[in-house]
C-alpha cells in the first residue's frame, strides 16, 4: 500500500522544532544574523553622495523602509534614503522633485534581476542622469541578468543568496547595504536579530512561547482568520507594511492536501486607529486576533504644557504629562478594553526602544513566527506561485499591446 | 402578543431605498453635496499664511488627507497642508521640524471638542508659538467646549452639524475649510459628490447597482468577511485609509438581534502590493472580496525611454510605454488573474482622473454604500459605542496615575 497526503495530524512542539532545525540547512534567512557585515560597512565608508535612492519593490524595499522609518528621527543620519517602488508616474515624479540627482547613489535591487517595475524605473532614471559605476550599485542573485548588466558596466554588485526569499531578506545585502550607507548601525541590527536567534535555538522557554503562539494562530485559524498588529507608534508604520507582506505572502498558500490556507494580516497604528478600526475589533464579529506592540522607551521627553484653555479645563488632568507616557497609557487602555470583552485573543509585545537592536529583534521574531505557522499549516512559506500568473498575463498584454 | 427583535428578513430593494430616503431626514451627510460652500471660500481668500496645520484625529483628518494626497501633485497649490494627529512625540516633532510656525494657520478640528489627542497637541503648540485669532480657527459642534474656547478668544469657528458623524464629515467644514484654503476647488469637489447623489436618488439604474453590491456584500458576509480595496495609484493611499475607517467603524456593530456584525476593510496599493498581498488573495482561503480601483487618466505622460541595458534586453518590450499605461495594464492583469480563478468576487471601479470631482464622487459613493450595508445588517452606521470604554479607562488611568 502507498499513501500520498495524509490529513494533517496534530504535531508536537518537538517535531515542529526539529522541522525548523532541518529547514535551517536549506533556507538561508535563519543564519543571516550570524554573518559578518564588514563588506557593507566597507562599501558604505566610500559613499560620498548625500542622497541614496533605492529602486526596488516588495521584498526589495519593505524591510529597509521599516527600519529606516523606525529610526530616522532618533539617529543622527548623514544621508537621506528614498524609495522608488511603483510605476505610478506621479509618485515617481514627486519623489524625485526634491532630490539632487547629481549627488545621488542609486541602489538597484531585484532578486530575480528582471522585476518589471524596477527595470522600468531604472530605465527612466537613465534619461535624467548619466549612470555608471560611480553612482550606481546593484543587489541581485549571483547569476541574474541584472548581474550581467552590472558586470558589463564594471559596476559593484552585492549578492542576494538564492535561498533567501525577498520578504525574508532584510538582514542580507538588501537591507544592510542601504542602511549602512545612511548611517544605521548594522552591527546593532544584527545583534538584535541574533539575540532572538539564540533565544529561539538555545533557550527552551523562548521557543516554547513562540511555538505556542504559532500553534494557537493556526489551530484557531477558522475562527480567527484575521491577525491584527496594533502598533503604538507612528514609527512602526513601515514595520506594519513589512509584516503584511511577510504574513500574507508566506501563509496564503495551498497546503499538501490541496486545501487553501491563509491568515490575513492587518497593520494599524495607535492611537490614530482607535478612532477607526478599534470599533470593529471591539463590537464586530469575532474573527480577529490582536497583537499590541508598545515601545518601552521613546527616548523623548516632549511634554504637554499646563496651558489654560478657557472652556476646556476638564482636560487639565493631562497637563505636564509626557507624550510618550500618554501614548503608552493609551495602549494600556486599549489592551484593557479588549481584555474586558473576554473573547478576543490578544497578546502584547513591548520592544525596548528607538534603537537598531529593538526593531531588528521584532522583525526576526516575526520571521520565525511566520516559519512556524507555515510548518503547522503544512505549506511552503518561501514561494509565491499565486503571483506568477498575473506576471505572465501582463507580459502578454504588453507584447501584444492588448 | 408583543414582539421585540424579529430575525432579520430579506428586505427588498424598494424597502432599502425607502429606508435611506427616511434616514436622509435625520442623518446630515446625505445633503452635504447640495450646500453652498461660499463661507469657506470667503474665509480662504483672507488666509495669508503659507502653512496650514490641521490638528485633529480620525474623522477630523482622514477625509481631508485622502483628497489632499490624491490631488496635491496634480494641482498648483499655493499652500502646504500638514496633519498633527497622533500623540507619538517623535511624529509631532518630526512633522513640525520644517514648518515655519510664524507663517502657519492652525485649524483645530474636534467634533466633540474634547478629543484628548487634539487638545494635548494644541496645548503643546501653545508652548511653541503665540496662538490667537490671527493664526487659529476652530471646527467643532456649535455647543462644544472647544467652541467656548474659540468664543472666549474671539476666534473664528466653523460648525460641524450634530447629525454629521466624523467619518462622514469630509464634505462639511471639516474637509472643505482646509482644502479651500490650500487651493483645492471645493465647488468641483461638491459637484463630484452631487453627481453621485443625483444618480442615486434620481436614477433607478444607479441605485440598483449600488444596492446590489451592498446586498451581495452583506448576504455573503459569513463567507467573505474581508473586503479588499486594491487601488492602482499611490495617490489613493489616503483614500484607502479613509475607507478603512468608514467601513470598519460604521459596520462593526451589534445588530438589533444582539448579534455581532462587521465587515473587515483592507486597503492595498497596486502594483506595490502585487508583490505582497496578492499571493494571499489568489491562493489563500476564499474569505475576501476585491474591489479594484483604477484611474482612467493620470494626466501624465512620463515614459519609459528606450535605453539599452546589457543583459536585460528581454525587457525591451516596455520601451516607449507611458508609466500611466503600464500601471493600468498591471491593474488589468491583476483583474484577469483574479477572474481566472473563478471564485473570488471582484468588481472594478474606474475613476475619471486626477481631479476634484473624481475623488469626491468615489468618496460619496462609498459613503452611500456604507449606509446601504448598514441597512441590510440592521445596525446603526453612525455611532461608535465600542470605543467609549477605552476612553473611560484612559481617563481613569491618567487621573489616578495608574
Amino acid at each position: 500500500m502507498h499513501y500520498r497526503h495524509n490529513f494533517n495530524p496534530t504535531i508536537s512542539d518537538e517535531e515542529i522544532f526539529d522541522n525548523i532545525l532541518d529547514e535551517q540547512e536549506l533556507i538561508g534567512y535563519y543564519s543571516l544574523p550570524l554573518q559578518d557585515p564588514s563588506i557593507y560597512k566597507e562599501y558604505a565608508k566610500g559613499v560620498k553622495q548625500k542622497n541614496i535612492v533605492v529602486i526596488g519593490i516588495g521584498g526589495s524595499t519593505l524591510g529597509t523602509y521599516a527600519i529606516y522609518k523606525y529610526l530616522k528621527h532618533s539617529k543622527e543620519l548623514t544621508k537621506k534614503l528614498y524609495f522608488l517602488e511603483t510605476t505610478d508616474p506621479i509618485d515617481i515624479e514627486s519623489k524625485l522633485e526634491n532630490v539632487d540627482l547629481n549627488d545621488t547613489l542609486f541602489i538597484v535591487i531585484s532578486k530575480s534581476g528582471t522585476t518589471i517595475e524596477t527595470i522600468s524605473i531604472f530605465k527612466y532614471i537613465h534619461s535624467l542622469v548619466s549612470i555608471d559605476k560611480n553612482n550606481c550599485v546593484v543587489v541581485t542573485e549571483h547569476d541574474s541578468k541584472l548581474k550581467t548588466y552590472a558586470d558589463a558596466n564594471g559596476m559593484k554588485s552585492f549578492e542576494i543568496p538564492k535561498n533567501v526569499g525577498g520578504r525574508f531578506s532584510v538582514f542580507s545585502a538588501v537591507g544592510l547595504l542601504p542602511l549602512a550607507i545612511v548611517g544605521i548601525n548594522i552591527d546593532d541590527l544584527l545583534k538584535g536579530a541574533k539575540m532572538v536567534h539564540q533565544s529561539f535555538f538555545n533557550k527552551r522557554n523562548f521557543y516554547k512561547r513562540l511555538i505556542n503562539k504559532a500553534r494557537f494562530l493556526v489551530e484557531y485559524k477558522n475562527s480567527f482568520n484575521v491577525n491584527v498588529v496594533f502598533s503604538y507608534s507612528s514609527r512602526l508604520e513601515g514595520f506594519n507594511k513589512w509584516y503584511i507582506q511577510l504574513w500574507g505572502e508566506s501563509l496564503g498558500k495551498v497546503d499538501i492536501n490541496s486545501t487553501r490556507q491563509g491568515l490575513t494580516p492587518i497593520g494599524i497604528i495607535g492611537p490614530i486607529d482607535q478612532h477607526s478600526f478599534l470599533q470593529l475589533i471591539i463590537e464586530g464579529k469575532r474573527d480577529k486576533t490582536v497583537t499590541v506592540i508598545k515601545v518601552e522607551n521613546f527616548y523623548n521627553h516632549l511634554k504637554i504644557p499646563p496651558v489654560k484653555l478657557e472652556g476646556l479645563e476638564e482636560l487639565d488632568y493631562i497637563d505636564n504629562l509626557e507624550f510618550s507616557k500618554l501614548i503608552n497609557k493609551q495602549a494600556d487602555a486599549t489592551i484593557e478594553s479588549i481584555n474586558n470583552v473576554n473573547d478576543i485573543p490578544c497578546d502584547v509585545i513591548t520592544i525596548d526602544g528607538m534603537c537598531e537592536s529593538a526593531i531588528a529583534a521584532l522583525m526576526y521574531e516575526y520571521e520565525l513566527l511566520t516559519s512556524l505557522c507555515a510548518k503547522f499549516m503544512y505549506i511552503d512559506a518561501y514561494n509565491q506561485p499565486g503571483v506568477e500568473s498575473g506576471k505572465k498575463i501582463l507580459k502578454e498584454k504588453l507584447i501584444k499591446n492588448i
